[in-house]
């Protein structure tokens, strides 16, 4: 194994996702950079998640990118004044392609994730997407960063030049049940994340966002407690 | 041809390639909205350009996207302080991957067009890269554009709705020459243009870079005259 295959850059948003794939990295003997967006997003809480999970990690290589021009762009209620739903009942998920949806987010995040590859040089990129809770996104799903990846390849000189770039995603195919239990085998600490999209207040979740029921319902499917703090908090 | 078909996000630096690629969109009928970055690059005059052109061709729709971070990431003479080779001999150009290339740039700029895509809406991106003259650039191959395309069609909202994203890469099999040719028979004020990597003075190129190379002697192939200042004018 090269040097250059030794390094990872996990797209590390600071939420129970992106950190349990931080772990799965790092459990695959990368060495990892944490890279994170500031994109404008209502709920800064996020960012700080990802400082305190990255230094509970060691990263030594991190980066956080401002991407202040997604709020720009707008079509999204994380960027834009779009009020973020929570005032429906309980346990009912929104359809299709939520409001929360960030136009092509992913795709920036995964050009960025791009450009550093090639200058620290790494070929590895994980990204903590999951096509079972947020199958409303088109951007999480198993096709879309299949498609990222072929590209990826063309993009760079690391592929012209041989190297095998991958875009890892070992969340794709889980439940969040399923994370949860991967997460806690290798010792995340859940503590440490964020995942609520509206926080009423510095270290607490709402529990009505739809992250946060999702994220609760998680715990519950795997039968383990959420150690973080909510304002509300639902029984699934 | 519905309203989303109409309109097109054309790249727009400034530059010969892109105000002639904006042109050629304009030529096929779309409402052109420009796309500009602010990448931290050295030569600021390529926005002033751009601005330029973006008023000569009365877009009304224009967005200039900060991206200091991409000089955060580094990797590039444009971004950082590795030289701009200039001071070999005249005619020589560059082998292999130039010091000029960003990492990863182009799908950086192309995935902040779809962001916007997805919001306008609009199916149609415009990118004036071109494979003779930058056969050095990984991203700006044919194969990499029909990558990208694939990817942008399963990334998006408008995608997964049964809209067809394209990208249009107009200049892609152009010599320098051919572009200019066909820039002029739209019409196209190559005076209002900037391409220089290093000018010496506002309004001024320098002659000496691979930029300023690659646009005299194109001029000269296609037996017409270059409108801008230089310092210094070789021979070609």
């Amino acid at each position: 194994m090269t040097d250059k295959a030794k390094k990872a850059i996990v797209l590390l948003s600071g939420g129970l996702d992106s950190t349990t794939c931080l772990a799965i990295a790092q459990s695959e003997g990368y060495h990892c950079c944490g890279l994170s967006f500031d994109y404008g997003q209502r709920h800064r809480e996020e960012l700080d998640a990802a400082t305190r999970v990255a230094e509970a990690y060691g990263l030594v290589d991190r980066l956080v990118v401002d991407m202040a021009s997604l709020g720009k762009i707008g079509g999204s209620s994380l960027t834009t004044d779009i009020p973020v739903a929570h005032d429906r009942p309980m346990n009912e998920m929104e359809e299709g392609i939520p409001l929360t949806y960030v136009p092509a987010r992913n795709t920036v995040f995964l050009s960025y994730a791009l450009a550093w590859a090639e200058v620290l040089p790494a070929t590895q990129i994980y990204i903590g997407v999951n096509a079972l809770d947020y199958s409303g996104y088109p951007d999480c799903r198993p096709e879309y960063i299949e498609a990222f990846e072929k590209m990826a390849r063309l993009a760079t000189r690391l592929g012209t030049e041989g190297e095998v770039i991958k875009i890892n995603a070992p969340l794709v195919e889980l439940t969040k049940a399923q994370i949860i239990t991967r997460g806690i085998e290798l010792g995340v600490d859940y503590g440490l994340t964020h995942s609520c999209y509206s926080p009423p207040a510095v270290g607490v979740a709402c529990g009505r966002c739809d992250a946060c029921r999702l994220r609760l319902k998680g715990f519950t499917e795997a039968g383990l407690p959420d150690p973080i703090d909510y304002e509300n908090r639902p029984e699934f």
